[in-house]
């Protein structure tokens, strides 16, 4: 079924509503003939011991062998002895930066309608280190972890991602002034990047005061890189000023090129396989991975029916005040191509 | 000039715009006949060995002998071999808790309307420690801590906050998802002191989704507890909901009852000695501090004056978009007394 245009790319409906948003991109893209033909991977009911986690190694090398991939959401299993399924795609793929657009959607109302940055966060050190250690009953410590190396990486990847863009400006947000030697360190990857890059503005913000000017003014950044946990934060909240996890996409980048497309929001176990889940995040993850491929028209037109969808106000999921169904909005998508 | 009934509070005016907002704060003050004598310390101009910074070993045994004080900004003196300003206040008076009110100001117009909660901050450890280490070049660490003891003790203080103000819930903030172990602790350590509280709800709520629904729908949360970078970037968003650092008053709580309120914002060199700055921050911080001596009804008296003052508009300084002084939007406020 494949011909010699066919891309393949790898596809993790993932848990809950996941195959259900899944079933909503294969029809939006198919309808888009989308020249795209999905390598279907399933989270393993055991523990694979060659990645120490329900993710199989197989699904793995599916995702190394097409250099692309989208996932829906993963629930954990509860229990110990394994590793959480995203720290897994993470480590085992090398994501180094995690990417996500976020811009007010037209037609869908928040306290926020000036909204049009981009998060980037470095994805595999930092606090994630996973080394922790009592000391003695009662006192604990944790160790962030910054490396030359993974800051020149993400900071690259900003920088570039901002004049391949039309970008103006790179934020490093940070706290140096309390940790000099490791938030001073990605600083100082940031600045060595900043100078081939006379052409992009670079600045550096505090997290703390970056926070309350996001929600004060979000209009005044651009792109902002960070080390992992600030990404965490920042790129949540915001989410948040233009409706949420269920609305915003997300991109990992790592080595070699390789993209994992990924819906962040939960996979909703209490609607699952209701036929009420908003497909959004994960459509909107797959036009990174159109742009990813180059496919920019195929990108922009997928893109264009979902918010010209949403704005109409007809279609809309229960999340977003409406009550259409998975498949009618799908539908109502499918006529705006 | 002081007589029995006249309590002893130490004043750091501070630099910048400091010495202007002090001003405003004892002039309002005296016109609200609060029995308040200050002792003023100023930031030395010489570091002092026996506190490693420009602050004075005396003026630090002012608050330890008075109970109360009350801090306008400082600027740290930029040079290497001594220590934060504000860092050294916490550490030598072991400023455990830093508590921020933050509400919407009726008749200050924000995106938000309906803020209405208070952080409190482990203002200790955590990844404050200080303790940061180079292992290759390249390759830098720095250790957060967390122990039992600051755990509960910051618990403690908010679930009292909580109780003895008439509220009704308390939110510990976390990544225990990825720091089972530090964070881990400081949840257990809130799970403990909650027991104990049963009249009071207790929830976990994890950072990046706390920040997601801040910025949604912060009429969600009541009392915020959590450890010092989460308290840092947290306080802050709150801040900016409502219109910034220049309009929330900050207090830090010590062993043995200490209590040393202060304006959070910058000392804002560009417009001082100018007659611009707004002592609102400064004012309210000065309010916690007579709630925290029980002199509620002045508490209340001068509180309703600055809201009022500011409500009605007529005199407001330039950061409030207005064109006031700082001199007549004081006199406004002491007409409203
Ligand atoms: C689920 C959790 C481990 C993860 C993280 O902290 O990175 C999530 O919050 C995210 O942003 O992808
Ligand atoms: C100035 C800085 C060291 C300080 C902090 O990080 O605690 C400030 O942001 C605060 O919140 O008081």
């Amino acid at each position: 079924s494949s011909d010699s245009t066919t891309i393949r790319a790898t596809l993790f409906p993932g848990d809950g509503i996941g195959p259900e948003i899944a079933e909503s991109v294969k029809e939006i893209f198919k309808a888009a003939d989308v020249p795209i033909e999905w390598e279907e991977h399933y989270v393993g009911d055991q523990i694979d011991p060659r990645t120490q986690s329900f993710l199989t190694w197989e699904s793995l090398e599916s995702v190394r062998r097409n250099g692309v991939g989208l996932k829906g959401p993963m629930a954990t299993p509860i229990g110990k002895g394994h590793r959480s399924l995203n720290l897994t795609l993470r480590k085992e793929l090398n994501l180094y930066a995690n990417v996500r657009p976020c811009s007010s959607l037209p037609g869908y109302k928040t306290r926020y309608d000036d909204v049009n940055l981009i998060t980037i966060r470095e994805n595999t050190e930092g606090e994630y280190s996973g080394l922790e250690h009592q000391v003695v009953r009662g006192v604990v410590e944790s160790l962030k972890i910054i490396t030359r190396q993974a800051s020149l990486r993400v900071a690259e990847y900003a920088f570039h991602y901002a004049k391949t863009h039309g970008r103006e400006r790179v934020s490093a947000i940070h706290k140096a002034n309390i940790m000099q030697k490791t938030d001073g360190l990605f600083l100082k990857c940031c600045r060595e990047v900043a100078e081939k890059y006379p052409e992009i503005k670079y600045e550096e913000v505090i997290i703390d005061n970056c926070c309350m000017m996001l929600v004060k003014n979000p209009a005044l950044f651009d792109v902002l890189v960070m080390p992992n946990l600030y990404g965490d934060i920042i790129s949540d909240l915001c989410a948040g000023l233009v409706g949420g996890l269920g609305l915003t996409p997300s991109c990992n980048i790592g080595e070699g090129g390789i993209a994992l497309a990924e819906a962040v929001h939960g996979s909703a176990p209490d609607i699952a396989g209701k036929n009420l889940a908003n497909p959004t995040a994960l459509l909107l993850s797959g036009v990174s991975m159109l742009h990813h491929l180059n496919l920019h028209d195929k990108a922009d037109q997928i893109q264009n029916a979902i918010l010209n969808t949403i704005a109409e106000g007809k279609y809309r999921t229960a999340d977003l005040g409406g009550s259409s169904s998975t498949t009618d909005f799908t539908k109502a998508i499918c006529s705006h191509l």
